[in-house]
């Protein structure tokens, strides 16, 4: 049913989820553009679009889903040029990691009768670095793509079931679905992605200061200090969308941290920090 | 040279040096012990020792190499133990996490002429959990095995020679060596491996009170969340030691974590931002 598929932004994303559509057997067109059209190449190259764009608009004017594959403040760019360009029978759908200012943008600008659907959507999955070249069918295997639908917009028949058309396609890259409120889901993330991004991005600018210039450093870390940094190599580029439009919510975790760690600085010679560990334990094993 | 080893602690660590001896084609008998006798047992059933002794002093007696494989304080017990049962033709050596207690404790009780020698060492290398069941003969392939030996120790001939034999079944294990001095050994292994450890129990313990109940979670969680919160699983029975024995270092690091957060914390809508990305971004390159 759905045929002509347009990705706009062809970074890891984007590319990967060409490639996992092509591997879950999509047969239909898929033409793709980014910023740099160099990686637009390598996606076309590596099998992820049939086609490449010269106009972004155009690409979308002619595709029944569009795919916004890019940082946040780019996708909200994107969606207010083409809410007046698409129809009603046409679905706009985005990969962007905060799902509130979208959702709103969606609300205001898409999902009216006269207008195409918007679906916003969160797949977990990345890497930590960025780029068409990374890019693998397998990435959304097993991983959740959130969604954070607004339940009460009203849609033409069409755009209703190009958003079902979407969510089995999302579901035939082997992701699992999940949809979620968008405040509920920005405070989630905070917690579980945000967090664990920032706090590996300070520890590594931290031991970058204290012992980046240690001749023994890159003998003496294991594994441990592998996984606690490998987010330290994330781009700025993508994490700034994401600390401007969640600022609050991640505020609030960060300093929640600073104070257990604290806690736990205070406790190093006191029974709490046997506490600290059990209770870190529990959250390891669910 | 060497053809009798004690291993005084047979879980993860201890029971791994058996297996890697054996991979690494040590022909010589290896006697073990450990305070729970069933996880001798699992070690001797996997191979890695010949013969499990009802008492760890006899054993101890009998080797030419003592490995204590056990918590600090267990370690620092048995030097005092064994200091004045064994002779200058034995070595003693460890596995210990922190280095600067067991060193005065070698000097004090070792390492003289008519004594046998001790030589401090701590592999970088281990597991979110214990056991024997775990065990592997490459636990330490590729891993760092640190010494903190006294440079100016005085030793007989036949304790001398032992030290130079334990370091080469090291190499044999897979492991690479390296020296330093104790102080400069806990202040390092506090940025890069004890730091790491406690963020992640901090994290975990918190994440646990924040969202462990929430249905969505186990779902969310991608790559980036396993790994930063994998140490959460880490036993307190030896983190304990750790945090007694290299508090000063430890607790160093924290606040200065603690401070790294609040900085970022307070910089999400600042150009600030970008500078710690770029920092952390270069600390991953290295």
């Amino acid at each position: 049913m759905i045929e002509r598929i347009a990705i706009l932004g062809t970074g890891l994303l984007g590319t990967s989820a060409g490639l996992a559509l092509r591997a879950a057997g999509f047969h239909g067109a898929i033409d793709g553009w980014n910023r740099s059209p160099e990686q637009a190449r390598v996606a076309l190259a590596m099998g992820a679009l049939d086609s490449v764009a010269d106009d972004p608009l155009d690409a979308a004017r002619g595709a029944q889903v569009v795919l916004l594959a890019m940082p946040i403040y780019a996708t909200l760019d994107f969606m207010e040029k083409l809410a007046g360009l698409l129809g009603p029978n046409q679905l706009v759908t985005d990969v962007g990691s905060t799902k509130r200012v979208i959702s709103e943008a969606a609300g205001r600008l898409f999902n009216k009768p006269d207008r195409a659907a918007f679906l916003p959507g969160h797949p977990m999955a990345g890497k930590e670095r960025g780029g068409a070249e990374l890019a693998d069918a397998d990435l959304f295997r097993g991983a959740v793509w959130l969604f954070t639908d607004d339940p009460v917009a009203v849609r033409s028949a069409g755009g209703a079931a190009l958003v079902c058309g979407w969510r089995e396609l999302v579901l035939g890259m082997g992701a699992k679905t999940l949809d979620l409120d968008p405040v509920r889901h920005d405070e989630l993330v905070a917690w579980v992605s945000h967090l664990p991004q920032f706090v590996a991005t300070a520890l590594s600018a931290l031991l970058e200061d204290e012992v980046g210039d240690a001749p023994e450093l890159k003998d003496v870390g294991g594994r441990g200090l592998r996984e606690m940094t490998r987010l330290g190599a994330s781009p700025f580029s993508m994490w700034r969308d994401i600390a401007h439009t969640n600022t609050e919510a991640v505020e609030k975790a960060l300093l929640a941290l600073e104070q257990r760690l604290g806690l736990l600085r205070e406790n190093l010679r006191t029974p709490a920090l046997r506490d600290e560990f059990e209770r870190a334990n529990r959250f390891r094993r669910e």
